[in-house]
C-alpha cells in the first residue's frame, strides 16, 4: 500500500535557521530538521517532502499542485505568517489540510508577530518548541489524515 | 489604422479557478475566461494579451514594460490587493489607465477583504460577477480608451 | 413573453448631476444617463424604471413593493451608501439581486466614503466609470437574471 | 439695487426650542429667534429665509434649489450635523457659502455631538451662543457675501 | 377616569414583517402584533396607538407631538437604532419614557448591529423575543407609569 | 404533568441590592425580587430555583449542571457579563435558552458596561427595569419554552 | 459706570498672521486685527486688552491674574489648542467665561486640527471667519457679560 | 532514579467535555484524554497528574503549590485564556514551563478568542488537535525538561 | 474609645511574593508586610485586618460584609485591577473609602498592566514603592477616616 | 553630616490651588502645603526646595541642573503630565528618583487625565490624597533616597 | 559674495547629550557637535548659527525671525517633534527649508517616539547616526540651497 | 589593504525612477544614482554593489548571502517598507548594519506611507533628498564601519 506524503515547506530567511538568533530559534539549521523529519516519517510510515522557500510565488505554485500528490501540509511561513493574504488562498485552494508550525511561539514575541492570516484556514498550529515544532506537526499531521481515512471508510 | 491593446493580469491563486470554491467564484477556469475576454475584444475591435501571475515582481516587471505597448490594464490582483503597496506603485508608474476587476464582491465578504490598496489609483472597480466582472471591465476599458482619443483630438 | 423590469434608483443629490463637481462626476446630468439607460434596455430586451430620490423613506418604500414587479434593483445610494443601514434592510427585504453603482471610485477618494453599508447585501458592484457605471450595471443585471431563469428551469 | 436673500435652515426637533432641556439650548423658541434674525436681517439690508425640517430630503431639496435664489446658508443641523453625509452632498451642489450653526458648543458635550460631517464643506461654524449663534452667523454671512461681491469687481 | 395612552412605534422596513427573513424575526406580520397589543392594552387597562413608519422624519414629528396626548412610547427603531440621532433628540424632546423594543437579539447579530444611538435616553430595552418583545414592552411600560403616578400622589 | 423549572441566577454584588444606589438599582432587595418571581412562576404554572453567586465558578458549576433538571435560564450576570467568556461557555453548554437580564440599562451607563460578553448566546435580553426585569424574563422565558414544546409535537 | 474688560489672548505663531499662509488665513495682520478690535469695542462700550504669546507659560500666567480685572476672555490657541491640556486647567482656574476663536475652519483642514483640548471648557466657539472671528467674539462675549450681570440682579 | 511530574490543567467548561460542540472540540470527554496522558506518559516514563477547574482561584492554588512538585505544567486555560491575567501572574510565579493548549484553532474562530493574555509566559502552544492537543504537548513538555536537565549537567 | 479597623487586601498570587520577580516587587514577603503594618496601625493607633486571596468571590464577599465593621478599605487588587469589574462594584457596594495599592508602578511596565478597573471608585491610589506602598496608604486611609470623622461633627 | 535634599516641583496652574474647583483638589493652597513639607522634612531629617512652575522649559532647566544638589524628586507635573514628552526626558536626564504625584486620582477623572507620559520613568505615583500626597511623597522618597545609601556601603 | 546662514535648533534637554544614556545617544556633548558643525560649514563654505532650547516658545521666536537671516533650518526637535503642532506652524510660517534630525533612530524605539508632527513640513530627515545626523543634515542642506538658487537663475 | 564593500539596494518600481512622477522623486533615473554612488564611494575609499530588484524574495536571497562580502547595507526599500516583514527578518539574518533610505519624505505622505516595517532593525534612516539620500547613507554608512573596527581594535 502507497505510503501518504506529506509537503513540509519553510518560509523567508529559514535558510538562515541555526546561523541567526539562535537564543530564539535554537541552533540547529533546517537541514537538521529535515533529517530528522524524515527519521520520524519513516518511524510513522508516511513520507516526506522538505523545501524552504523566500519567495512567496514559489510556495503558491508549490500549493497550487500539491493536491494529487500529498495529503497533507506543514507549513512554516515565518514573517509571511503576518501578512501574506495570498498564501491564505493558496492554502485553501489546495483543499488540504494544513498545520501551521512556527519555531519561536510568536504570541510572546513583538505586537506585529501577534497575527497570523493563514491560522483561519489551518487545521492547527504548534509553536514555540524550536525544531522539534515540525517534528511533533508530523505526528499530528499522521492523525489527521489517517482519521480523515478513517472517516471514508 | 492599429488596434488598442489592453493588458489583462490575473494575481496569485487565479489559476485555480474552477476547480476551488465554485460558490464564491464561478466554475469558469481562467482560461475560459480568457476566451471569451479574446471573443469580446474582437467584437469592440481592441485586442487583449492575458496572464495569470503568483508572483508580485512578474506583475511589477510586465506592469513596468507596459506603457509602451499597451493602452489600459485589467487587474485582478487577488489577495495581492489587499497588502500589496508596491502593485500601487507598479501601477503609477505605468500610467496607464488601470481597472480594478474582483469575481467576488469583496466588500461583502470577511473583513480583512474590504481593504483594496490599489483602489486609489485605479480608474474604477468592477466585482461580483465572476468572470463576467472582466468582460465588464473590457467594455468599460474601452470608453475610458475611446474618451482619451476624443479628448486628444 | 413579457420583458423583465428592473429598478433604476438614484439617491441624495444625484438631481444635481451635471450641475456640480464636473471633474468628479462628469458633466452628464441624470436626465442623459436615464435615457442611455433606456436604450440600451431596449437593446438587451429588458425594462427599467428610472427615478431619483432625496428620501431614504421613498427609497425603502419603493424596495418595499419592488418584489412583486421587477426582477433586480440597479442602485447608486450616493451618500446614503455610507452610513444609511436602513436602506440595507430594505434591499434584504425585496429579496431582489441588487447592484451597487457609484459614478466615482469611492475609494479613491475621502476617508468617509470607503464605507458602504449597504455592500454586503449587493450581488456587485461597478464604480468609477461616471453614467456607465448605470450602463455596465445593466448588462450585469440582464446576465444575472438569466443566470437565475435557467437555474429554474 | 436687489437685497441678498440668505437661507437659514433648522434641522430636526429645533422646532421644539424653548420647550425642552432649557439648561443646555435656552428658553427662546425657534419663532423668537427667527423674529431676531428678521430684524437684524432689516438692520444688515438682507433678506432672510427661515425654515424648520425634521427631514433631510426636505432638506436636500431646498438646498438643492437655492443657488438661484440665495446668496448664503446659514444652517443649524442639529443632530443630522454628526452622521448625515448626504446633507454634506447637498451643501457642495448647492455651491453657496455655508456656516455651520449650534446652539450649545457641540464640542463641551458628549462624544457623539464631536463630530460635524458638514464641518468640511462649511466657510465656518459658530456653536455656544444659544440663539444668538444665528445671529454672529448673519453677520458673519453677511460680510462673506460682501466680501465676494467685492472680489468680482 | 381616562386611560392612560401608549404610543407604539415601528421603524423602517418592519411593514416587510412575516415577508423576509422568517428564521430571525419569526413569521408574524406587524398588524398581527398591533392586534395583540390591542388585546394586552385591552387586558392591562391601557390604551395603544400602533403605527410603522420608514421615515425618520415622520417619526420625529411624531414624538414631537405626542407629549401631550400619550404617557409613554414603545419604539422598534429598526435600523435607524443603529445610527439616527436625531431620534435620540426626539426621545429626549418628548420627555415621555421610552423602552427600546428589538425583535431579534441585536447583540448576538452583526458587530453594525451592536450599537443603539437611542438607548441612553430610553427607559430601558427588550430585545430577542419577536412579537412578544412588544408585548412584555407594554406590560413594563404600563408599570412604569402606574409608578410615576404613584410617585406624584 | 410536571412543571418546567427554571434557574434564575444572579451574579456578583447583587446580594447587596436595595443596599447599595438605590437610584440606580431601585430599593427592592434581591429576596424580594426572588418572592416575586416564585408568585408570578405560581401564576404562569412554573416552578423557579433562584439563586446569587459572588463566584464565577459556582455559576458555571450550576449550569453544567442544569441541563437535565431545568428548561431554561434567566440570568442577571452583573459585572461578569462585561468580560467574563467562561461564563458564555457555560450558558452553551447547558444547551438551555438563557435570557440575560440587567436592573438598569447597562447601555445608558459608563461605556464599559456598554459590553456584554454573554448576549451572544442568550435568546433576548431584557434590561432597565429594576426587579421587574426578571418578571419580564420569567414570562418570555415561559413562551420560550411553551413553543419549543409545540415545535417537538 | 466703569466698563467691562475683555482679555483678547492670541497663540503661537500668530504675531506672523498676514505674512503667511494668506490662502488660509487671509492678508490681514494681527495689529490690524487689535485696530479693529479696539474700534469695535468701543461701539460696544467695552474695553478690550489685545496680546499675542508664543509661550503657553505666559498665557497660563496672564489668565491666573485674569479673574480680578477681566469679565471675559477671548482666545485664539492657535496650535496649543490641539493638545495643551494646560491651557484648559488655565482656564477653568480664571473662572471666566472664555470664547475659543479661530481664523480657519479648523473642522475642515488636516485630521490633527480637528481636536481642540479647550474646547470642553468654553462657553462657545467660532471659526472660519479670518480676522472676523475675533469681532463676532467680542459681540458674543458682551452679551455673555450682559446677561451674567442682568442674572445677578 | 525518580519520575519527572507534569501537571496538567483544565479550565472552565471543560468537564464538558464530549457532550457539547462536538463539531468543534470532537466527542471525546474529558476522562478517556486523561486515561490517554496516563498511557502516554508510561511510554513517555513520565508522570501525569490531571484535574479540570471551573475557578481560576483553584488553578492559582495549584500552580502556586506546583514549583516543589511537578517539573511542568500543560494547560488548557479554556476561556481564561482569553482575559485572566491573574493566571499569567500564577504561571510566571511558578517558575515552571508551560504549554499552552486548545482542542480548538482559537485563531481560527470568532474575534474575541484571538487573544490568549497567557501566550506570553508560555514555552509554546498546541492547538486544533482535539484531545491529541493535549498529548502531542505531553511529549514537547518531556523534551523541555529533558533539556533543561542536560543544561544542567 | 474603640479603634478605627481598616480592610487590608491582597489579591491573586501576592502570596507568592518574595518568592519570585525580586527585581519587580522587591524580596519581602507578604507576612512581613503584614506585620509591619499592625507595627503601623499601633503607632497609628489604629487596627488592620490583613488578608491575602486568589479568589474575586471571596474579596466580594468580604467586601460585602466590611460596612459595618471597618472604616476603609487598602487594596491590592494584583492582576485583578486590570479586568475585573466585578470588583469595582464590590467597592462600590463597600460605601467605604478604597484605596487602591500596587507594589510596581504599573504604568511603567507593560501594556496591559496600565489599565485600573477600580481606579474609579477608589479614593486614591500609591504605586511603586514596594511593600511601603501599603504602609503609605495605611497613613492615608488614617487621614482620610479623621477628615470624616471632622466633618460629621 | 550633610542633610538630603529633595526638589519638589509642581507644574501649570497649580499656584492657583485653594482658588479653584475646591471639591476636587481641596481648600488648601500651595504655600499651606509647601510649609507642611518643611515641617515634615525636618521631622524625617532632610531638606526640601519647593517651586512651582507654569513654564515646562523652566522645569527642565531646573530637572537639569539637578543631579548635583538634590538626592530625589517629587513632581506635581498638573496637566503636563497627560502629554508633556519633553519632561519625560529631562526626568531621565536628571537621573534621579522621581515621584509622580497628584492631589486627584487622575484615573477616576476625564478620559484625557488618565494618561501620564512620566510615569515610564517615575519610581512610583502617589495621588487622590490632596496636598497629604506630597506629604506620603516625600515620606517614601526619604526610603528611597535610605535605601540607595544602603546599597552603596 | 555673502556666505548662506543654516540656522541649527536643538530642543528640550540635549543640553544634557553625553551625560546621559550614552548607549542610545553616543557619548558627544552638545558643544562638541556643534564645533564640528562650524568645521564642515567652513568646508562646505556656509555659516551656521547654532543653538540649544529647553523652550518651545523660544524656538518659535528664532523660527519667526529666522526668514530674513538664514537660508534654511536643521532642527533636532528632541521631544518636542512628538507632540508639540505649534513648531510645526513655525517652520512653515518660516518658509525656509527644514531637516529634521534625530540623534537615534526614533522609529526603532519606544512607540510614543514613532510620531513626528513636524515631519509633514520638513523637506528631509536623517535620524540614527548620533552627532553625525547633524552633519549629513548640513551636507544636504546646502545641496538643497544650492539646487533652490540654481532653479532662480 | 582590503575595501569595505557595502551592498545598495533598490525594491520595486525604482527601475523607472527619473520615468515617473518627477514632481516627487526627482528626475535622476536609478542609473545616475549608481553612478553617482560609485564615483563618492572611489572618493571614500569603499566600493559599492548596487543593484534594484521588484522581487522581496531575490533581495532575501542577496541579504542572506551579503554577511562574508560586504561590510553594510544601504537599502531603499520602496513600498516593500511598509508592510513587508519578510525583509525585516533578512536583514536581521545578515547580521550587518543597514541604513534605510527613501528619496522622499515618507512621513510627509499619504497615511500608509508612515509606517517602515524594517526601520526597526536599521541602525539610521535617511529620507526626503532624492538621489542624494543615497549619497548621504553611503557617507554615514562609511563611518559607522569605521567605528567599528576601531571599536574592535
Amino acid at each position: 500500500m502507497k505510503k501518504h506524503k506529506i509537503l513540509v515547506l519553510s518560509g523567508p530567511n529559514l535558510n538562515m535557521l541555526g546561523k541567526r538568533e539562535v537564543a530564539i530559534y535554537g541552533g540547529d539549521t533546517l537541514e537538521t530538521i529535515h533529517e530528522r523529519l524524515h527519521m520520524l516519517a519513516d518511524e510513522l510510515n508516511v513520507e516526506v517532502a522538505c523545501s524552504q522557500h523566500n519567495s512567496d510565488a514559489e510556495i503558491i505554485e508549490l500549493l497550487g499542485r500539491a493536491a494529487g500528490e500529498f495529503s497533507g501540509v506543514i507549513f512554516n511561513a515565518g514573517a509571511y505568517a503576518h501578512y501574506c493574504d495570498a498564501l491564505r488562498g493558496a492554502i485553501e485552494s489546495s483543499r488540504l489540510p494544513c498545520i501551521e508550525v512556527h519555531m519561536s511561539n510568536i504570541y510572546s514575541r513583538e505586537e506585529f508577530r501577534h497575527k497570523s492570516v493563514i491560522a483561519p484556514v489551518c487545521a492547527g498550529c504548534i509553536m514555540g518548541f524550536g525544531g522539534r515544532s515540525y517534528l511533533l506537526a508530523l505526528r499530528a499531521m499522521r492523525n489527521i489524515i489517517l482519521d480523515k481515512e478513517a472517516e471514508m471508510l
